[in-house]
């Protein structure tokens, strides 16, 4: 077989970590040079790979790869594009061989979540038929760990460490300042469908030292007079509490918490946050002092306080994947397996994509605490490890030392394509 | 002399730092046994002094007071309490002399900000009327960096550095997502008076690495023509662009942007950030796709990104305000001198409480840009030495390991009194 090129793209909401996936996989290629050609990355995920738009990342240097394992979000360009069905759309897969043969790219690299999964998966079915055979390798990525058969997925120990963090960070202010002030924090945070970043809030609060925590899951119908009284509980006992509230929380009527039809003075819809939809319930309902945050982009791009599990993970999965690819498998996706939680030990493990595509993992039913407001035992122990290590940035002059990639094209060799 | 006790407490909104001047306080306190007694603490600030609330601590181990250095948030409490004007309530300050001689306390030691100077220069001149002298030494606290003579505030070090950095990371997720998604990032920071906070979001952008960043300073009238302008022009030239928008931005009208009177459905009146609000009207405006991030308590609290220049400065205004009163100075500040800029050299000053107390430190005019959207090289000659340097905190599973404190009470001796 002739040596094929590599191709690369990023995909979807990005992470503190995906570049260290990216990192892992071009160190990994370069290392193998005999069998693989040049790594391409598609400007802007997959639009980049549809319009012929192909980084060559031979261009940058080892030094500034490297530096891709502590620069945060997606260093090619990320995006939200999800291909339709082969049935809807056969023009775009079409176009994505039409695009890789021209290239003489044979490797089919694709860091995202589910959708992109998916399309990893058909891209690797339809090369097949059309007598241009592409493996096609996923490279699991998601701050929303909702990925099935990986015990957990490179971004969301990140975002976990930085919530746990903040929570704690902020609970200690708010006791601070409870006896003549502020007595409730709200937190917001994202995972509009599953609760696993709001529970990292919870990792605040340990046996050895208790803190008045409240979650706010998506997976539980808010209760407003539950809620309140929780609440009034806590600060009748400690004097404060933080509450961490997910994006996604509804209330009975199965309406998002945070779509509350506010309007400005103008009459115009007013698009909010949940936080301060919460902290407005504590103040009518409980006539307490509050502030509210909203973590929005920090808690995903806070590469400054990554989770080291999650950055070596993030890293593993991206050198797997070349790995795999080099050992003839096609349609498959790396996995992160548990060994052991005490000490943490995961090793590297392989799923078939069509069991991963399309598949959402949720939070189980027994890491929701009984009263809906916290984490159980068994959630902690699931949680504990991926938060585990810290993995510092160089720093200069105060600021961290993130890499801009140059990100040179490669030259076209194909006509325009409209997407 | 016989030997006199010492009474420290913190005032006002808490830092990452502010126990870390504790610590230098408590520690350099320790080193003196043969002049200085116990440290006592005001439990919750001075209220508890009013309530003859006070912690000894001595009861807390060296290691715990060690502890005290990387942990934020305000170890005996703090408190929002601005004591009255010696006309209006002689009363309180006649009982802190009472409860100072009761517990034969001759230093009081104050950790706060403009306010706090204020009642720190009147309880020292209070308190030789009443012929029980005592040496009240203020020890600045502020991450609003708004205290005259001194260089600079401990506290606003580590805020300036938690703008920085997430401001840099957040701009790094915006300019991934910007091809098929987000175009603009919106982050609120604090500053009701001042744009101190808001300046150091500019600190992410530099000559070598220029980013997108636009600031929004209290000082600086709204005009939302020209922002809208400037956001454009930035969308069109890097495709994407980060606001840092200090949540006391007012408009013409001199009513603050956040204060847009937003009422719920069922009409009730909504207490909003000003992100949100800048947000709307980038969507109204341009029609672009944005995410708004509200730091609040997270930014002041954030220990685990403290700037190494801030801790250390926060640790030597402890430490000064010991020597200083064992020196026998009365109704003084210690202040940071700034002796150059490369490399960044300080030293430690003083300033007598008269010329601190009430007077409040404006950005000067030339340290924001002529467009009103940036910061001059003379404001980022003077913000860079702030966030220099790291100072991470021990972690343990992940997590920092803050102190909490014994807080002992010490048996009261008086009666009553309500405040």
């Amino acid at each position: 077989m002739a040596k094929k090129n590599a191709f690369y793209a990023q995909s979807g909401g990005v992470t503190a970590v995906i570049n260290a996936s990216a990192c892992g996989l071009i160190e990994t290629a370069r290392q193998h040079k005999d069998k693989i050609g040049k790594v391409y990355a598609g400007r802007n995920g997959i639009i980049g790979a549809l319009t012929e738009d192909l980084i060559d990342t031979s261009k940058d240097t080892a030094k500034a790869i490297a530096a891709l394992r502590y620069t945060p979000s997606g260093a090619f360009g990320s995006c939200r594009f999800k291909m339709k069905s082969l049935e809807e759309n056969k023009l775009q897969y079409e176009r994505l061989i039409e695009v890789f043969k021209a290239h003489n790219i044979g490797y089919f690299f694709y860091n995202g979540g589910g959708d992109s999964a998916d399309t990893c998966l058909k891209v690797s079915q339809l090369s097949e038929k059309m007598g241009y055979p592409i493996q096609a390798v996923h490279v699991p990525k998601t701050v929303d760990n909702d990925l099935p058969i990986t015990d957990n997925c490179p971004g969301f120990g990140s975002v976990a460490k930085y919530i746990a963090v903040s929570t704690l960070e902020a609970t200690f202010d708010v006791a601070s300042m409870a006896k003549t002030s502020t007595k409730v924090f709200v937190l917001e945070v994202m995972g509009r469908h599953a609760g696993w970043i709001a529970a990292a809030g919870a990792l605040a609060s340990s046996a050895d030292a208790e803190q008045p925590i409240v979650i706010l899951f998506p997976e539980v119908v808010f209760n407003k007079e539950k809620f309140l009284a929780r609440v009034d509980e806590l600060v009748k006992k400690f004097g404060y509490c933080t509450v961490v509230v997910s994006e996604g929380v509804q209330s009975a009527d199965g309406k998002f918490l945070a779509d509350q039809g506010l309007k400005d003075a103008f009459g115009h819809s007013q698009l909010g946050g949940v936080a301060p939809v919460v902290a407005n319930i504590i103040r009518e309902g409980l006539g307490l002092k509050y502030h509210w945050g909203v973590a929005d982009y920090l808690q995903r791009a806070a590469r400054h306080i990554a989770s080291k599990s999650d950055v070596d993970q993030a890293y593993a999965m991206g050198k797997a994947a070349v790995e795999f690819a080099l050992k003839g498998h096609n349609s498959v996706m790396p996995t992160i397996e548990r060994v052991s939680n005490k000490p943490y030990k995961w090793k590297v493990g392989m799923a078939p994509l069509n069991k991963v595509a399309n598949v959402e993992k949720m939070m189980p039913k027994n890491f929701i605490a009984k009263d809906g407001f916290g984490i159980t035992d068994k959630c902690r122990e699931y949680l504990a490890p991926l938060i585990k290590g810290e993995d510092y940035p160089p720093y200069k002059d105060g600021l961290p030392q993130y890499v801009r990639l140059k990100n040179v094209a490669v030259p076209k060799k194909l006509g325009e394509f409209k997407i």
